[in-house]
């Protein structure tokens, strides 16, 4: 089997994953003259910061997610495929995948990261990771599903693990999420199911550090903290899980915790490829590169985004928090240097500039880090949403998403509530 | 396990499936002094005549499917079951579920029609239905897949199995659906494969008798006809399957065709309920009921909708078309009899009021049959958008469709060209 990919004499650039850091350098590059081919196991680009929005019912999977085809639909030099690297062989300059292999000229490594577990892999199989399109789509089928099967579940303390959700990770999306369901508990259940008693029903946030958002200022960390009590969430500091079956969560204190729904939002860690140096792989399975993304002692392959590990910037000698804006700002810097070395110029080193950072916990209630200010609140909540609406790839997509926003304001009600699944004659065997 | 319904002393209406009938005997019965206890698969309501939009990536399978829950809000009569039915017993007045018995005073058998066969049972694993929004949904998947893989097949004859696709019967299913098809190659594909070449796609609709649209008037059947050969459709009439594995399709006069994609729109049969006299199963496996919609021969049981065959209505002898209106009707008039039986007054027979029928093919192009005009083109493909908008449950999806449409027929683009499928956790077994 082959990839197909004809042969031409400008230069062919591969780009394995069409994340923030992939899509933007196909975004730069399309209109020059390179062969550029982007592999990634979906058809289309997912717009990760709103995933807690299509797990909550609050958004189609389709708002936050854009087909590659669409986006390069007028592009003759961009070749789209939709399978999974298998290695690479940096001495032969290619790139091995499930359709055959593919030769390059320069090599982008953009496959980001996916959970990280922590050891705790034998909880893989209960827990409800949330790094896709997919696994949200997955949880809010298994969250309606709960309530439906609580209904009729008669032990009252199995009722109770139906109902209950928690948490594990008070990062953005942990905090975003348990702010999202504490709502859905107070706005849409009780409407929905007025035969269940969600006074019985329990979220619960565990953050293993002492305090939530830790890539953010301590005011917005405290903000946030404040703004989750108020809406009834559990917020666990220090709390870290050692152990869950399903059905019960153990807590490192000994205490513990049921709930058939535990949602793992606790780290990240790079999704490493076969080929390099096993050296090259540093903390947090990430690929150290040097100052301009290069993977160290490697020709013409670069690294972006959440994969890399660059501790060249004096600002940031640890590397950088692993963020849509950093993996933005990089695919920009490797874009323009691959400008530069086909123009014979010299290149530019890769400095971050921190456009700010915010997290949204609930209906009116946000924090904003911006370099010059730092708020929460009710006009945090409208910078969060307006950036997040400009942030989104397509028109038709910010229209139907503002829509769905002022609709679910104004009526309390997300309406997405339905357990949707593909079905496919039997013959057909699934794909990944 | 159990079902868990409140025992109280008011009439328990137990409705079985909630299609256009079991949803208006739903609506026009909450307000009253009823316990209403709906039984079914999914816990969404689908509007079935827009299916063909989501398989053809027009809809997301949300703007056509409205949450149960979310309809009968506020009401604390009506509960709702999401599960199968595994058998009535008319003697004791009790429906058997996978969740346990639910006891009744009056049961609505609304479970509508499947796919027929028709004897052709070894396809089941090959062939496409197109009955419900997961089926659409998987469709979509399938047909994208398909396109996918036509990039990397080297077999020529492979390669063009994989790009041509063949509807099976000429109803309104078989006629939307190619027609969409056809625009979808004409206006869209080309722009996101300019690698494929088109013109080696085919679209092909096989239709057992002598024409299409055999439900609407000659005149209407004849332009529906014209307007599937603009659009570039291979309509074969007098054509019948004989059989397919999934690569080639053999027709009855020994021709064959090559697709990996074979959809059947060619007949449906009634989802029949174990515990009903086999005799009273009649052609199509629908259920005889006597003029008021009642199951003939057994007490407080009444069939609605595709299911029942009422051949007691003087202008159709034959029974009713299985379609939506009639469903309706039937509906109204059975919520209007149920209170003509608790108010002690005599009951009213059910007559059919046609209000016409209609059907879109494509872009501009509708076919319209009312019993006062008969009319075809860009004003009927008005009113054909016009009464469907109408029909939707919830503002807020006619505005999402209404917003959809206008997007789609400015930018001749459809923007759901997404294979998405929910991912939940390996130990979580996967409800049907």
């Amino acid at each position: 089997m082959k990839a197909n990919i004809p042969e031409v004499n400008i230069p062919r650039i591969v780009i394995i994953g069409g994340g923030f850091a992939g899509l933007k350098i196909l975004q730069r590059l399309c209109k020059k003259a390179y062969q550029l081919v982007l592999i990634d196991k979906n058809n289309y680009h997912q717009f990760q910061p709103l995933l807690y929005q299509v797990a909550t019912a609050g958004l189609e999977p389709s708002a936050i997610s854009f087909p590659f085809r669409k986006v390069f639909q007028s592009r003759k030099n961009v070749f789209i495929r939709i399978t999974e690297v298998s290695r690479v062989d940096v001495a032969s300059k290619r790139v091995y995948t499930q359709i055959g292999h593919i030769n390059y000229d320069y090599l982008i490594v953009a496959t980001g990261a996916d959970t990280n577990l922590f050891g705790n892999d034998k909880m893989r199989d209960f827990i409800y990771p949330m790094k896709s399109i997919s696994e949200a789509l997955g949880l809010r089928n298994r969250i309606i599903s709960n309530f439906e099967k609580a209904l009729i579940e008669e032990d009252p303390e199995k009722r109770d693990g139906l109902l209950n959700i928690v948490l594990v990770g008070g990062g953005p999306t942990g905090v975003e999420l348990s702010g999202a369901i504490a709502e859905m508990k107070r706005f849409i259940l009780p409407k929905d199911y007025p035969e269940l008693d969600f006074n019985r029903m329990n979220i619960y946030l565990l953050e293993a550090s002492d305090g939530l958002l830790k890539g953010m200022s301590k005011k917005s960390s405290a903000k946030a903290y404040k703004y989750l009590l108020k809406l009834g969430v559990n917020v666990r500091l220090n709390s870290l899980v050692k152990d869950y079956d399903g059905n019960n969560i153990i807590l490192a204190d000994g205490s513990s915790l049921s709930a058939k729904t535990l949602i793992w939002a606790a780290g990240i860690k790079g999704n490493s490829i076969e080929g390099f140096d096993p050296e090259k792989w540093t903390r947090g399975n990430r690929i150290q590169v040097d100052g301009y993304n290069r993977v160290t002692g490697v020709e013409n392959v670069f690294a972006v985004g959440d994969i890399a590990l660059l501790t060249a910037d004096p600002k940031y000698p640890n590397g950088h928090p692993q963020v849509a804006q950093v993996a933005i700002q990089q695919a920009k810097n490797v874009a323009e240097n691959l400008e530069n070395i086909r123009k014979g110029k010299p290149l530019k080193e890769f400095r971050y500039k921190d456009l700010g950072s915010m997290a949204t916990v609930g209906r009116n209630l946000a924090v904003v880090d911006f370099p010059f200010a730092r708020f929460g609140g009710f006009f945090a909540w409208m910078v969060w949403m307006f950036v997040h609406l400009m942030s989104i790839v397509g028109i038709k997509n910010r229209v139907l998403i503002f829509i769905n926003w002022l609709w679910n304001y104004f009526t309390f009600d997300q309406s997405l509530r339905l357990i949707i699944k593909p079905k496919t004659p039997p013959s057909i065997v699934t794909d990944k």
